[in-house]
């Protein structure tokens, strides 16, 4: 018999709820237990808080997993903040420092008499996770961005559902641009890769999208538009990733000076109020944010979650420790946490989504590119 | 035989297709003919720039509206510019004067046979119609704000659509609420009205819904927050109708005080900036905008739209002109355009919605029942 | 305090959980209580079966409501069987006889210090409460009923759910019809009102939709299809209610004998197979059976719901009973019992969607119409 | 300048219109013109069919397939029968005999000046596209299968689609089956290989999935229903392949004979009957068909045709022929006609999937598992 703790941190993602459910239900046929531990580590960090709530590391009944493969969100809770690596403590004259409370997360799943933890979480959770298992505990990670960045698995859950969701709203805008013979900026999640943009975009045909990967010339991307209207097409939609760049710095349009663009708001924001300006079309924009990461996970992500939820059990059962559960497909391995953290997977530019999306005239504002058709 | 044109006016809605399928459709069945009109009038008023689309108004053929009863927007095209009222001509001097074009419009519908006139639009379409219907042409109007506040029918189509997928949004929302355990506030269409964020902020389980017609007290709001935390529930969903207003119109914070609101953005944004201050509690907010006007319409919607439009035929076939199709349950009567125009539905403090809310624990932000509970 | 009981009858409907959700959310906020029974009256009538499960009867917590507005099915359980008023109880010999066993619902209310019973369902369980407010016992009803055919009310829950649902099936076999050159007919729920074949129908764009309240000549319906072919449509979509009969009790097919129609199965089957002899063309059937039952409310379908769970709390705080909540848009009222008992709702042959239906060309199998065409 | 012939053959799924317009705008972008032959090849080989619709070869103009992207179908019309390579010619005895019509095929296309064909299609259609590149014309596949069952590509489109929607169906019967304490048997599509019931019965929770790939034991299935009754799931879920077979030809139900199972109609029908005499319990079938068929493609699929549409361009361009486009993620390659003809991928019992499953309790119906547990 064993006693496993699980907990969910960072940015929240449809299929999380999935992961726990399988790993409580594949212990549940080993004859094992599972606890669950409340917002990160908070509930181990901060016990204080979690005193109403019969405290935040407690057991999880199959009762309390019952019917939440298809919920989003995560009945653990989870959060961005109080990484225990670096946990801020307010001295006496008020400032914050960083302490690695560690140690005292090992101790108190020794004293629950926990045996393993699984940890399921962005590329901040491996790293802690990676530095747990360095302190002599069995430790499996799950990964999870929505972003779809991380560099060792062929996939992660949530992201199929921020696609498909991103995709249905392009379809909604589609008949408004048309109706109104407007331009629609839509602003996806994507930091630092442009995965959610370049497929959301290309499934819902979009006419521009613009990546963190391929900084954009605003000026190319208004001519893109001139163009279109030429040929009959009277609207465009633009698909932009939250971090997607302009191509130069600080730079200047030809022919109409937008100025110092204070105050443009994000990525989105900016390109629709220069779009207007350089085109003289009225620009509307929509910005997802939040709503990509709710929701009912799509049948893709919950089977994705639930395998790597029983895969994470399947390692603990064979003594495996520092490791995390990866998609090769077709199959679910594990791979040494150090190999997993830190390591990015970005858009390349001859991937051959982008090169399918130029083929059928879609535009990425790159200067070569337009220059080239 | 007849020949009846048909427009579409003002922002787009789901269900202005299956509008015009059903008019063409129920034409074809008396034997007539419809010609479309493009983006409102402009496609009369403006005759060139449709040069290359076949002219601004032509025939519309059975096959031109095979399969666009799901399809959102118009494929006629619709504006919110250009009111032939008032169109706006510039001068020799770069200003602009507005004239009534009207005349221009029925010269132009009797050169080219039409018999009678479907003008489907919000009030100022029904308005031009209505002028129009002075000049000895026969018109029909149907009705159209996705507001769902007008006051002379029952229902209009695409409010539906919109209060379903706002609903699904605010259920995307509940669980990154929760698992971050923030405040998350919802901005849904309603300038004048708050219909969409009374239905779809009581289905989807809100908080609390800030509408136009009850001005709301931001502390209170805060205070409501702040209960919710004491009974265990650590996240919040505020839906916030666009046109929502505090309750003074410089409002003062007790204790905190968050200065001349500069730059706040919309109502949303401003709910959301101020109640992260005075709460301290992580606040994200979701702008649902143009994705509530698009998509496809809901069954309802289909088949509001579908009868709206069978009963504009209908009503031509009768001989009557200067009215208005209108939902009265379960029937679609007539009403003379001048006793629609102008008046407006808005939600009243006594609505059994509005009543059952309040029984459910729903706050309004107004002051008088948050003392009284 | 009051402390209210809550229960649950016949055929599951979309909206169950919303409303039982509300009664516990306005109960709450009176500082009152509510219990819960299990399956119908089983929990009471059979509590040996609960004993597992803390009982069959058991208080309902906020922590029990929460998440469940947007949930199908009944937390409670539901069931066909075992009315209380003619309960089948086994004799020695085997054979089985039906008792009264309402006064021992009644005892054990009152054992359990029950002041009100609120009962949700059809028109059985309606009887049920009836019966029991007879016996001296405040007894409120809400009514369910997906086919929405209960004529004391504008619209029951799950309804709205369930005509969304078969529409976007309708659209889906659309694509599927016309790629094949098939006839694809569906079968949609109603057993004596065809209100889901009418508003699904006409919203999916079916071409010909079959009702119980109009008995089809199949022979005019496969003459339809023909008329469709000559016109250049090579495939039909036709919506069968499960209630639609032919026009003739033992029909004969010109041309054609399909001889006895031994074991065709249910009406969807009947008319698929009728049409594919009579018309030569491939044909599939489809039977959208308890998919119609099922899933997430609308949002529609949730107001509703929430507005009937509250208006039945307030009816107990102002003293009624015997009494059923009722929709009459745009308020929620309370109408006797006995009023509501045995009316049933049925199509009127005159009703404007029929009329809409007919104007756009679509065809409901009767003899007459379509020789008028 | 080139020009390209498209064709859709065998059953429709969804993805098939985002092929055809992916092929357009590709051929668009380099100057090349499209062509769609209807039905198949039978706009070719029964032109006479095809008159009054200018044609069964015609241009695909831009604006034919502007919107097509999410739609479901084919807007060229597919079929089953009329294979060119065995084309059934009635004698005059009134007896049919197959003829090898492909020569003329490739003489209609030569007539026409197509320079290359496109053919999309399932394994029939990949044989003839194979067929007629031996012919010395040039010939690109683009495999469909909404089975998932092509050995040579990692995945097919229209998959995606169905596994979501049968998921979602599922789901919908879940809250059903619970609330009424039935056994519900969900027949999903796979004739030979069971993918979507494995994907679709594991996102959706079922409690049984039977596979074309594990034959049955129909005693032991009813054993894991009385065994789900003791742990007090009072309910279960049973997702069946159409293509399921029991372990024994002919088998025999200890304790209760169910006698010679005449006409029992499909897969899931005669699960659901054998299971009620088994178990006694209230048991209820729907069986999804054509509606796994239809429907808007999701952005997976969306995203998986495109990329096959633009590849198989691209293979045009670089003169290749005799070869078919296929998945090898994240490439999109091609690979011999004759390598990918004939060859089924099914699931195989150590597929991580199906190892999943079984760590999550879900049960196979295969003796062997269930004694080990």
């Amino acid at each position: 018999m064993k006693r496993i703790a699980i907990n969910t941190g960072g940015g929240d993602a449809p299929g999380l709820n999935a992961v726990i459910r399988s790993i409580v239900l594949a212990s549940h046929q080993l004859g094992w237990e599972c606890w669950g531990i409340r917002n990160g580590f908070n509930g181990i960090l901060e016990p204080e808080k979690y005193k109403n709530q019969g405290g935040g590391i407690k057991p999880l009944s199959l009762h309390s997993v019952k019917g939440i493969t298809h919920l989003g969100g995560t009945i653990l809770g989870t959060t961005n903040k109080g990484n225990p690596l670096k946990f801020p403590i307010q001295q006496k004259d008020g400032s914050f420092i960083d302490i690695d409370r560690s140690q005292e997360i090992i101790n108190s799943l020794k004293d629950h008499a926990i045996d393993a933890l699984i940890s399921i979480g962005g590329d901040g959770s491996m790293n802690i996770a990676h530095a747990l298992a360095q302190k002599d505990f069995q430790v499996i990670g799950v990964p999870k961005t929505i972003d779809n960045d991380l560099d060792n698995t062929d996939a992660t859950f949530g992201f199929d559902t921020a696609v498909e969701f991103a995709t249905t709203c392009i379809d909604r805008l589609h008949s408004t641009a048309e109706a109104h013979e407007r331009i629609m900026v839509v602003e996806v999640m994507g930091r630092y890769a442009g995965w959610i943009a370049l497929h959301a975009g290309v499934a819902g045909t979009a006419d521009v999208i613009l990546l963190p990967e391929i900084p954009y010339d605003i000026n190319a991307v208004a001519k893109k538009i001139f163009e279109r209207e030429k040929s009959g097409s009277h609207f465009s939609i633009i698909v932009v990733a939250e971090g997607a760049k302009p191509l130069h710095g600080n730079f200047s349009i030809i022919g109409k000076n937008i100025g110092q663009s204070e105050r443009l708001g994000g990525a989105g924001d900016k390109v629709a109020k220069e779009l207007e300006i350089l085109t003289g079309k009225e620009t509307r924009v929509v910005v997802l944010g939040h709503l990509q990461r709710g929701g009912m996970p799509t049948a893709n992500d919950r089977l994705l979650s639930l395998r790597f939820g029983a895969a994470a059990v399947r390692a603990i059962a064979k003594g495996m420790t520092d490791m995390m559960v990866s998609l090769h497909s077709p199959n679910v391995e594990c791979i040494p946490l150090a190999d997993a953290i830190g390591k990015r997977k970005t858009v390349s530019l001859n991937h051959d989504i982008i090169l399918t999306a130029r083929e059928l005239g879609i535009y990425f504002g790159d200067e070569l590119s337009f220059i080239q058709e």
